[in-house]
Protein backbone atom coordinates (compact mmCIF):
# COMPACT_ATOMS: atom_id res chain seq x y z
CA UNK A 1 0.00 0.00 0.00
CA UNK A 2 1.03 3.69 -0.96
CA UNK A 3 1.85 5.80 1.86
CA UNK A 4 -0.19 9.00 2.02
CA UNK A 5 1.46 12.39 1.71
CA UNK A 6 -0.04 15.49 2.33
CA UNK A 7 1.85 17.96 -0.09
CA UNK A 8 0.44 21.18 1.41
CA UNK A 9 1.15 25.05 -0.09
CA UNK A 10 1.09 28.26 1.95
CA UNK A 11 1.04 31.68 0.13
CA UNK A 12 1.98 35.36 1.02
CA UNK A 13 -1.30 36.91 2.55
CA UNK A 14 -0.76 33.33 5.02
CA UNK A 15 2.57 34.16 5.75
CA UNK A 16 2.23 38.09 6.28
CA UNK A 17 -0.20 37.46 9.52
CA UNK A 18 1.74 36.36 11.72
CA UNK A 19 -0.89 34.99 14.27
CA UNK A 20 -2.84 32.91 11.36
CA UNK A 21 0.64 31.65 10.27
CA UNK A 22 1.27 29.99 13.92
CA UNK A 23 -2.47 28.52 14.17
CA UNK A 24 -1.80 27.29 10.07
CA UNK A 25 1.62 25.88 11.07
CA UNK A 26 0.27 24.30 14.70
CA UNK A 27 -2.65 22.38 12.60
CA UNK A 28 0.31 21.53 10.27
CA UNK A 29 1.83 20.01 13.30
CA UNK A 30 -1.09 18.03 14.53
CA UNK A 31 -1.54 16.11 10.59
CA UNK A 32 -0.64 12.58 12.07
CA UNK A 33 0.59 11.40 7.91
CA UNK A 34 3.35 12.28 6.41
CA UNK A 35 3.84 15.66 4.91
CA UNK A 36 5.84 18.31 3.07
CA UNK A 37 5.24 22.10 2.77
CA UNK A 38 6.01 24.80 0.36
CA UNK A 39 5.65 27.87 1.01
CA UNK A 40 6.09 31.39 -0.95
CA UNK A 41 7.00 34.68 -0.24
CA UNK A 42 4.58 37.90 0.97
CA UNK A 43 5.15 41.62 1.26
CA UNK A 44 8.58 41.14 3.12
CA UNK A 45 10.54 40.51 0.02
CA UNK A 46 8.56 43.47 -1.53
CA UNK A 47 9.05 45.59 1.43
CA UNK A 48 12.57 44.76 2.01
CA UNK A 49 13.41 45.26 -2.10
CA UNK A 50 11.65 48.79 -1.61
CA UNK A 51 13.55 49.85 1.98
CA UNK A 52 16.50 48.80 -0.02
CA UNK A 53 15.95 51.00 -3.31
CA UNK A 54 15.46 48.17 -5.35
CA UNK A 55 12.85 49.21 -8.16
CA UNK A 56 10.68 46.15 -8.58
CA UNK A 57 8.47 44.89 -11.90
CA UNK A 58 6.06 43.04 -11.93
CA UNK A 59 4.63 41.99 -15.46
CA UNK A 60 1.35 39.74 -15.46
CA UNK A 61 1.88 38.48 -11.93
CA UNK A 62 5.39 37.60 -12.26
CA UNK A 63 8.46 39.77 -10.69
CA UNK A 64 11.47 40.38 -12.94
CA UNK A 65 14.02 39.21 -11.44
CA UNK A 66 16.98 41.21 -11.35
CA UNK A 67 20.63 40.19 -9.77
CA UNK A 68 19.87 42.06 -6.65
CA UNK A 69 16.07 41.43 -6.39
CA UNK A 70 17.23 37.91 -6.68
CA UNK A 71 19.34 38.25 -3.26
CA UNK A 72 16.36 39.71 -1.69
CA UNK A 73 14.37 36.95 -2.89
CA UNK A 74 16.97 34.02 -1.52
CA UNK A 75 17.44 36.30 1.63
CA UNK A 76 13.78 36.51 2.60
CA UNK A 77 12.19 33.38 1.16
CA UNK A 78 14.93 30.49 1.66
CA UNK A 79 16.23 32.93 4.50
CA UNK A 80 13.94 34.14 7.03
CA UNK A 81 10.70 32.80 6.39
CA UNK A 82 12.18 29.33 5.72
CA UNK A 83 13.57 29.55 8.96
CA UNK A 84 11.12 31.31 10.82
CA UNK A 85 8.56 28.08 10.13
CA UNK A 86 11.06 26.04 11.10
CA UNK A 87 11.68 26.99 13.89
CA UNK A 88 8.34 27.66 14.74
CA UNK A 89 7.22 23.94 13.69
CA UNK A 90 9.77 21.87 16.13
CA UNK A 91 8.36 24.20 18.97
CA UNK A 92 5.50 22.22 17.96
CA UNK A 93 7.25 18.31 18.24
CA UNK A 94 7.29 18.63 14.41
CA UNK A 95 10.85 17.93 13.24
CA UNK A 96 10.56 19.95 10.33
CA UNK A 97 13.83 20.96 8.06
CA UNK A 98 14.32 23.50 5.42
CA UNK A 99 15.33 23.44 1.55
CA UNK A 100 15.83 25.39 -1.06
CA UNK A 101 15.60 23.53 -4.52
CA UNK A 102 19.51 24.02 -4.65
CA UNK A 103 19.59 21.64 -1.44
CA UNK A 104 20.02 18.21 -1.89
CA UNK A 105 19.64 19.00 -5.79
CA UNK A 106 16.19 19.28 -4.85
CA UNK A 107 14.83 21.30 -7.99
CA UNK A 108 16.69 21.85 -10.78
CA UNK A 109 15.32 24.37 -12.97
CA UNK A 110 16.22 26.98 -16.29
CA UNK A 111 16.34 30.57 -16.85
CA UNK A 112 12.94 31.46 -18.36
CA UNK A 113 13.76 32.80 -21.80
CA UNK A 114 10.75 34.73 -23.71
CA UNK A 115 11.41 36.61 -26.80
CA UNK A 116 10.18 39.81 -25.91
CA UNK A 117 10.36 39.65 -21.43
CA UNK A 118 13.45 39.52 -19.84
CA UNK A 119 12.65 37.90 -16.37
CA UNK A 120 15.73 37.74 -15.46
CA UNK A 121 16.75 35.07 -12.69
CA UNK A 122 13.37 33.40 -12.82
CA UNK A 123 13.86 29.75 -13.38
CA UNK A 124 10.95 27.52 -14.31
CA UNK A 125 11.34 23.86 -13.26
CA UNK A 126 13.04 20.89 -16.06
CA UNK A 127 10.61 18.26 -17.05
CA UNK A 128 13.03 16.01 -14.82
CA UNK A 129 14.25 18.89 -12.47
CA UNK A 130 12.57 17.46 -9.12
CA UNK A 131 15.18 14.56 -7.06
CA UNK A 132 12.70 13.22 -5.05
CA UNK A 133 15.57 10.94 -2.90
CA UNK A 134 16.48 13.69 -0.26
CA UNK A 135 12.55 14.61 0.25
CA UNK A 136 11.94 10.56 0.12
CA UNK A 137 15.11 10.35 2.81
CA UNK A 138 13.31 13.08 5.13
CA UNK A 139 9.88 11.79 4.86
CA UNK A 140 10.79 7.67 5.88
CA UNK A 141 13.31 9.50 9.24
CA UNK A 142 10.44 11.20 10.22
CA UNK A 143 11.63 14.57 9.38
CA UNK A 144 9.40 17.08 7.67
CA UNK A 145 10.58 19.40 4.40
CA UNK A 146 9.92 22.38 4.22
CA UNK A 147 10.36 23.85 0.60
CA UNK A 148 10.80 27.50 -0.39
CA UNK A 149 10.53 29.46 -3.54
CA UNK A 150 14.11 29.37 -4.72
CA UNK A 151 15.68 26.93 -7.47
CA UNK A 152 19.11 26.02 -8.88
CA UNK A 153 20.27 25.80 -12.80
CA UNK A 154 22.78 23.15 -11.68
CA UNK A 155 25.52 25.28 -12.79
CA UNK A 156 25.92 27.22 -9.38
CA UNK A 157 22.82 29.66 -10.26
CA UNK A 158 19.80 30.17 -7.92
CA UNK A 159 17.07 31.07 -9.44
CA UNK A 160 13.24 32.80 -8.19
CA UNK A 161 10.50 30.10 -8.87
CA UNK A 162 6.78 30.10 -8.66
CA UNK A 163 5.86 28.00 -5.48
CA UNK A 164 2.55 26.78 -7.10
CA UNK A 165 4.37 25.37 -9.82
CA UNK A 166 6.86 23.70 -6.95
CA UNK A 167 4.31 22.30 -4.97
CA UNK A 168 2.30 20.87 -7.91
CA UNK A 169 5.83 19.72 -9.48
CA UNK A 170 6.84 17.84 -6.02
CA UNK A 171 3.15 16.15 -5.53
CA UNK A 172 3.45 14.86 -8.96
CA UNK A 173 7.10 12.84 -8.69
CA UNK A 174 5.96 11.94 -5.23
CA UNK A 175 3.07 10.36 -6.91
CA UNK A 176 5.29 7.60 -7.91
CA UNK A 177 5.49 6.24 -4.50
CA UNK A 178 2.63 7.55 -2.62
CA UNK A 179 -0.53 8.73 -2.27
CA UNK A 180 -0.66 12.46 -2.63
CA UNK A 181 -3.24 14.99 -1.60
CA UNK A 182 -2.24 18.22 -2.67
CA UNK A 183 -3.43 21.35 -0.89
CA UNK A 184 -2.92 24.73 -2.00
CA UNK A 185 -4.03 27.05 1.17
CA UNK A 186 -4.59 30.76 1.02
CA UNK A 187 -6.79 33.41 2.12
CA UNK A 188 -10.53 32.33 0.27
CA UNK A 189 -12.51 29.44 1.52
CA UNK A 190 -11.45 27.77 -1.62
CA UNK A 191 -12.57 28.80 -5.64
CA UNK A 192 -15.15 31.95 -5.45
CA UNK A 193 -17.28 32.65 -8.51
CA UNK A 194 -17.40 36.48 -7.15
CA UNK A 195 -14.15 37.25 -5.42
CA UNK A 196 -15.70 39.30 -3.07
CA UNK A 197 -17.73 37.35 -1.53
CA UNK A 198 -17.19 33.98 0.71
CA UNK A 199 -21.17 32.60 -0.47
CA UNK A 200 -19.84 32.17 -3.96
CA UNK A 201 -17.44 29.42 -2.96
CA UNK A 202 -17.75 26.05 -4.90
CA UNK A 203 -16.88 23.06 -3.23
CA UNK A 204 -15.87 21.14 -6.51
CA UNK A 205 -14.84 22.53 -9.50
CA UNK A 206 -13.96 19.70 -12.80
CA UNK A 207 -11.63 20.52 -15.40
CA UNK A 208 -14.77 21.55 -17.27
CA UNK A 209 -16.12 23.70 -15.11
CA UNK A 210 -12.88 25.95 -14.77
CA UNK A 211 -12.36 25.93 -18.65
CA UNK A 212 -16.11 27.59 -18.72
CA UNK A 213 -15.96 29.92 -15.50
CA UNK A 214 -12.45 31.09 -16.81
CA UNK A 215 -13.28 31.70 -20.43
CA UNK A 216 -15.86 33.84 -18.83
CA UNK A 217 -14.04 35.90 -17.00
CA UNK A 218 -15.40 34.32 -13.71
CA UNK A 219 -12.52 33.02 -12.19
CA UNK A 220 -10.25 36.20 -10.70
CA UNK A 221 -7.46 36.31 -12.78
CA UNK A 222 -4.42 36.09 -10.11
CA UNK A 223 -6.42 32.45 -9.43
CA UNK A 224 -5.61 31.00 -13.19
CA UNK A 225 -1.87 30.34 -12.43
CA UNK A 226 -2.82 28.65 -8.95
CA UNK A 227 -5.56 26.49 -10.45
CA UNK A 228 -3.29 26.03 -13.39
CA UNK A 229 -1.05 23.84 -11.56
CA UNK A 230 -3.26 22.28 -9.60
CA UNK A 231 -5.27 20.56 -12.53
CA UNK A 232 -1.40 19.77 -14.00
CA UNK A 233 -0.77 17.94 -10.76
CA UNK A 234 -4.61 16.13 -10.83
CA UNK A 235 -4.10 15.59 -14.77
CA UNK A 236 -0.53 13.71 -13.74
CA UNK A 237 -2.17 11.54 -11.09
CA UNK A 238 -1.90 13.09 -7.88
CA UNK A 239 -4.70 11.59 -6.58
CA UNK A 240 -6.36 14.60 -4.27
CA UNK A 241 -6.12 18.22 -4.84
CA UNK A 242 -7.80 20.73 -2.70
CA UNK A 243 -7.88 24.80 -2.93
CA UNK A 244 -8.77 26.09 0.99
CA UNK A 245 -8.39 28.79 3.63
CA UNK A 246 -5.56 28.12 5.38
CA UNK A 247 -7.68 28.37 8.49
CA UNK A 248 -9.23 25.18 7.91
CA UNK A 249 -6.57 23.31 6.10
CA UNK A 250 -7.22 19.98 4.01
CA UNK A 251 -11.19 21.42 3.15
CA UNK A 252 -11.94 23.58 0.63
CA UNK A 253 -12.82 23.34 -3.18
CA UNK A 254 -12.14 19.77 -4.36
CA UNK A 255 -10.93 19.59 -8.02
CA UNK A 256 -12.04 16.68 -10.48
CA UNK A 257 -10.63 15.78 -13.84
CA UNK A 258 -13.32 14.81 -15.70
CA UNK B 1 37.15 1.12 12.40
CA UNK B 2 35.37 5.06 12.45
CA UNK B 3 34.82 6.76 9.95
CA UNK B 4 36.90 9.79 9.02
CA UNK B 5 35.60 13.27 9.08
CA UNK B 6 36.10 16.55 8.15
CA UNK B 7 34.78 19.30 9.69
CA UNK B 8 35.78 22.69 8.45
CA UNK B 9 34.84 26.18 8.80
CA UNK B 10 35.28 29.21 6.96
CA UNK B 11 34.94 32.50 8.14
CA UNK B 12 33.67 36.11 6.88
CA UNK B 13 37.39 36.88 4.98
CA UNK B 14 36.42 34.21 2.48
CA UNK B 15 33.48 34.37 2.18
CA UNK B 16 33.37 38.08 1.42
CA UNK B 17 36.40 37.51 -1.43
CA UNK B 18 33.87 35.55 -4.48
CA UNK B 19 37.10 34.44 -5.98
CA UNK B 20 38.44 33.19 -3.35
CA UNK B 21 35.44 31.32 -1.98
CA UNK B 22 34.89 29.70 -5.12
CA UNK B 23 38.64 28.28 -5.18
CA UNK B 24 37.95 27.17 -1.95
CA UNK B 25 34.76 25.30 -2.30
CA UNK B 26 36.18 23.54 -5.23
CA UNK B 27 38.87 22.11 -3.18
CA UNK B 28 36.47 21.24 -0.43
CA UNK B 29 34.51 19.31 -2.91
CA UNK B 30 37.39 17.80 -4.21
CA UNK B 31 37.74 15.84 -0.30
CA UNK B 32 37.03 12.10 -1.00
CA UNK B 33 36.39 11.52 2.50
CA UNK B 34 32.86 12.27 4.81
CA UNK B 35 32.63 16.45 5.32
CA UNK B 36 30.68 19.10 6.83
CA UNK B 37 31.10 22.50 6.09
CA UNK B 38 30.58 24.92 8.91
CA UNK B 39 30.33 29.03 8.16
CA UNK B 40 30.45 32.16 9.46
CA UNK B 41 28.68 35.76 7.96
CA UNK B 42 31.26 37.95 6.54
CA UNK B 43 30.46 42.04 5.88
CA UNK B 44 27.01 41.41 4.29
CA UNK B 45 25.01 41.53 7.41
CA UNK B 46 27.21 44.72 8.33
CA UNK B 47 26.56 45.74 4.86
CA UNK B 48 22.87 45.14 4.92
CA UNK B 49 22.01 46.44 8.42
CA UNK B 50 23.84 49.86 7.30
CA UNK B 51 21.53 50.35 4.13
CA UNK B 52 18.50 49.91 6.27
CA UNK B 53 19.84 52.19 8.71
CA UNK B 54 19.63 49.11 11.52
CA UNK B 55 22.35 50.44 13.86
CA UNK B 56 25.15 47.90 14.96
CA UNK B 57 26.67 47.19 18.07
CA UNK B 58 30.03 45.46 18.63
CA UNK B 59 31.04 44.25 22.02
CA UNK B 60 34.33 42.85 22.38
CA UNK B 61 33.77 41.24 18.95
CA UNK B 62 30.44 40.18 19.69
CA UNK B 63 27.10 41.91 17.73
CA UNK B 64 24.42 42.92 19.98
CA UNK B 65 21.48 40.88 18.03
CA UNK B 66 18.48 42.90 18.42
CA UNK B 67 14.86 41.71 16.36
CA UNK B 68 16.00 44.19 13.26
CA UNK B 69 19.67 42.68 13.29
CA UNK B 70 18.24 39.19 13.94
CA UNK B 71 16.69 39.47 10.60
CA UNK B 72 19.09 40.29 8.77
CA UNK B 73 21.63 37.78 10.47
CA UNK B 74 19.01 34.80 9.62
CA UNK B 75 18.52 36.21 6.07
CA UNK B 76 22.25 36.57 5.48
CA UNK B 77 23.94 34.02 7.39
CA UNK B 78 20.79 31.38 6.59
CA UNK B 79 19.31 32.69 3.22
CA UNK B 80 22.25 34.45 0.59
CA UNK B 81 25.41 33.17 2.18
CA UNK B 82 23.94 29.50 2.61
CA UNK B 83 22.41 28.64 -0.67
CA UNK B 84 24.97 30.37 -2.39
CA UNK B 85 27.16 28.05 -1.00
CA UNK B 86 25.05 25.20 -1.64
CA UNK B 87 24.22 25.91 -4.96
CA UNK B 88 28.32 26.36 -5.99
CA UNK B 89 29.08 23.25 -4.44
CA UNK B 90 26.15 21.66 -6.66
CA UNK B 91 27.81 22.74 -9.39
CA UNK B 92 31.09 20.67 -8.23
CA UNK B 93 29.02 17.59 -8.06
CA UNK B 94 28.73 18.09 -4.25
CA UNK B 95 25.58 17.12 -3.09
CA UNK B 96 25.44 19.73 -0.58
CA UNK B 97 22.25 20.54 1.65
CA UNK B 98 22.47 23.51 3.66
CA UNK B 99 20.86 23.92 7.98
CA UNK B 100 20.37 26.42 10.04
CA UNK B 101 20.22 24.98 13.71
CA UNK B 102 16.62 24.85 14.01
CA UNK B 103 16.15 22.71 10.71
CA UNK B 104 16.21 19.22 11.91
CA UNK B 105 16.55 20.64 15.15
CA UNK B 106 20.26 20.48 14.72
CA UNK B 107 21.47 22.80 17.26
CA UNK B 108 19.41 23.99 20.43
CA UNK B 109 21.06 26.83 22.18
CA UNK B 110 19.92 29.07 25.21
CA UNK B 111 19.81 32.85 24.95
CA UNK B 112 22.63 34.39 26.76
CA UNK B 113 22.00 36.04 30.22
CA UNK B 114 24.57 38.32 31.08
CA UNK B 115 24.59 40.58 34.54
CA UNK B 116 25.69 43.60 32.47
CA UNK B 117 25.03 43.23 29.01
CA UNK B 118 22.04 42.39 27.36
CA UNK B 119 23.76 40.70 23.78
CA UNK B 120 19.89 40.31 22.58
CA UNK B 121 18.86 37.44 20.95
CA UNK B 122 22.68 35.52 21.07
CA UNK B 123 22.34 32.14 21.86
CA UNK B 124 25.03 29.69 23.38
CA UNK B 125 25.12 25.83 22.50
CA UNK B 126 23.42 23.95 25.11
CA UNK B 127 25.64 21.42 26.61
CA UNK B 128 23.23 18.39 25.37
CA UNK B 129 22.07 21.09 22.00
CA UNK B 130 23.73 18.93 19.04
CA UNK B 131 20.82 16.41 17.43
CA UNK B 132 23.59 14.52 15.17
CA UNK B 133 21.18 12.36 14.24
CA UNK B 134 20.17 14.07 11.08
CA UNK B 135 23.80 14.91 10.42
CA UNK B 136 24.63 11.09 10.26
CA UNK B 137 21.45 10.18 7.98
CA UNK B 138 22.87 12.95 5.58
CA UNK B 139 26.50 11.48 5.49
CA UNK B 140 25.19 8.17 4.82
CA UNK B 141 23.48 8.85 2.29
CA UNK B 142 25.62 11.02 0.65
CA UNK B 143 24.90 14.87 1.23
CA UNK B 144 26.89 16.87 2.69
CA UNK B 145 25.79 19.10 5.48
CA UNK B 146 26.47 23.26 4.99
CA UNK B 147 25.49 24.37 8.56
CA UNK B 148 25.13 28.37 8.67
CA UNK B 149 25.76 30.29 12.52
CA UNK B 150 22.25 30.15 13.49
CA UNK B 151 20.27 28.26 16.24
CA UNK B 152 16.67 28.24 17.79
CA UNK B 153 15.86 27.83 21.22
CA UNK B 154 13.49 24.97 21.18
CA UNK B 155 10.68 27.54 21.62
CA UNK B 156 10.34 28.96 18.03
CA UNK B 157 13.27 31.54 18.64
CA UNK B 158 16.21 31.24 16.20
CA UNK B 159 19.24 32.67 17.68
CA UNK B 160 22.69 33.86 16.48
CA UNK B 161 25.44 31.96 17.61
CA UNK B 162 29.60 32.52 17.14
CA UNK B 163 30.28 29.55 14.16
CA UNK B 164 33.45 28.91 15.38
CA UNK B 165 31.72 27.34 18.93
CA UNK B 166 29.23 26.10 16.43
CA UNK B 167 31.92 23.80 14.24
CA UNK B 168 33.86 22.73 17.86
CA UNK B 169 30.27 21.87 19.04
CA UNK B 170 29.70 19.72 15.66
CA UNK B 171 33.40 18.02 15.98
CA UNK B 172 32.56 17.04 19.37
CA UNK B 173 29.33 15.72 19.19
CA UNK B 174 30.29 13.55 16.03
CA UNK B 175 33.54 12.20 17.26
CA UNK B 176 31.38 9.44 18.72
CA UNK B 177 31.35 7.55 15.76
CA UNK B 178 33.58 9.56 13.78
CA UNK B 179 37.46 10.50 13.69
CA UNK B 180 36.59 13.83 13.55
CA UNK B 181 39.74 16.01 11.71
CA UNK B 182 38.09 20.04 12.89
CA UNK B 183 39.89 22.86 10.61
CA UNK B 184 39.83 26.37 10.83
CA UNK B 185 40.32 27.78 7.76
CA UNK B 186 40.43 32.12 7.75
CA UNK B 187 42.83 34.71 5.79
CA UNK B 188 46.22 33.86 7.01
CA UNK B 189 48.63 30.80 6.69
CA UNK B 190 47.63 29.52 10.31
CA UNK B 191 48.69 30.89 13.49
CA UNK B 192 51.14 33.36 13.70
CA UNK B 193 53.34 35.33 16.52
CA UNK B 194 53.30 38.41 14.69
CA UNK B 195 49.76 38.75 12.92
CA UNK B 196 51.47 41.15 10.16
CA UNK B 197 54.05 38.89 9.21
CA UNK B 198 53.28 35.40 7.74
CA UNK B 199 56.73 34.08 8.24
CA UNK B 200 56.08 33.91 12.07
CA UNK B 201 53.72 31.09 11.32
CA UNK B 202 53.83 28.33 13.85
CA UNK B 203 53.59 24.85 12.57
CA UNK B 204 52.88 23.95 15.83
CA UNK B 205 51.05 25.22 18.54
CA UNK B 206 50.22 22.96 22.56
CA UNK B 207 48.01 24.14 24.79
CA UNK B 208 51.07 25.22 26.74
CA UNK B 209 52.13 27.80 23.96
CA UNK B 210 48.47 29.22 23.52
CA UNK B 211 48.25 29.76 26.97
CA UNK B 212 52.03 31.37 27.47
CA UNK B 213 52.13 33.61 23.98
CA UNK B 214 48.20 34.67 24.94
CA UNK B 215 49.73 35.62 28.34
CA UNK B 216 52.10 38.09 26.97
CA UNK B 217 49.31 38.83 24.63
CA UNK B 218 51.14 37.83 21.35
CA UNK B 219 48.47 35.96 19.52
CA UNK B 220 46.46 38.42 18.09
CA UNK B 221 43.18 39.20 20.29
CA UNK B 222 40.93 38.66 17.56
CA UNK B 223 42.22 34.71 17.56
CA UNK B 224 41.47 33.88 21.42
CA UNK B 225 38.07 32.96 20.95
CA UNK B 226 38.41 30.86 17.58
CA UNK B 227 41.49 29.03 19.53
CA UNK B 228 39.55 28.64 22.28
CA UNK B 229 36.92 26.68 20.55
CA UNK B 230 39.63 24.79 18.41
CA UNK B 231 41.34 23.67 21.86
CA UNK B 232 38.28 22.82 23.35
CA UNK B 233 37.39 20.72 20.71
CA UNK B 234 40.69 19.19 21.36
CA UNK B 235 39.87 18.49 24.40
CA UNK B 236 37.25 16.46 24.15
CA UNK B 237 38.70 14.39 22.36
CA UNK B 238 38.30 15.72 18.58
CA UNK B 239 41.53 14.06 16.95
CA UNK B 240 43.05 16.27 14.92
CA UNK B 241 42.90 20.22 15.00
CA UNK B 242 44.09 22.72 12.62
CA UNK B 243 44.19 26.55 11.99
CA UNK B 244 44.63 27.04 8.47
CA UNK B 245 44.33 29.15 5.44
CA UNK B 246 41.20 28.50 2.80
CA UNK B 247 43.68 28.57 -0.04
CA UNK B 248 45.61 25.67 1.55
CA UNK B 249 42.61 23.60 3.72
CA UNK B 250 43.20 21.32 5.68
CA UNK B 251 46.95 22.65 6.20
CA UNK B 252 48.35 24.83 9.00
CA UNK B 253 49.04 25.26 12.34
CA UNK B 254 48.18 21.81 13.75
CA UNK B 255 46.78 22.37 17.66
CA UNK B 256 48.28 19.67 20.43
CA UNK B 257 46.46 18.85 23.68
CA UNK B 258 49.62 18.71 25.79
Amino acid sequence: MKRKLHVIKIGGNIIDDQKRLAEFLRKFADISEAKILVHGGGKSATELANALGIHQTIIEGRRITNAATLDVIVMVYAGLINKSIVAKLQAFQCNATGFCGADGNLIQSKKREHPEIDYGFVGDILSDGIDTSTIELCLNNGLIPVISAVTHDGNGQLLNTNADAIASGIAVSMNTYNDVNLTYCFDKKGVLTDFENESSYLPEMSMKDYINLSSKGIIAKGMIPKLDNAFKALEHGVKKVNICSADEILGGTLLKCE
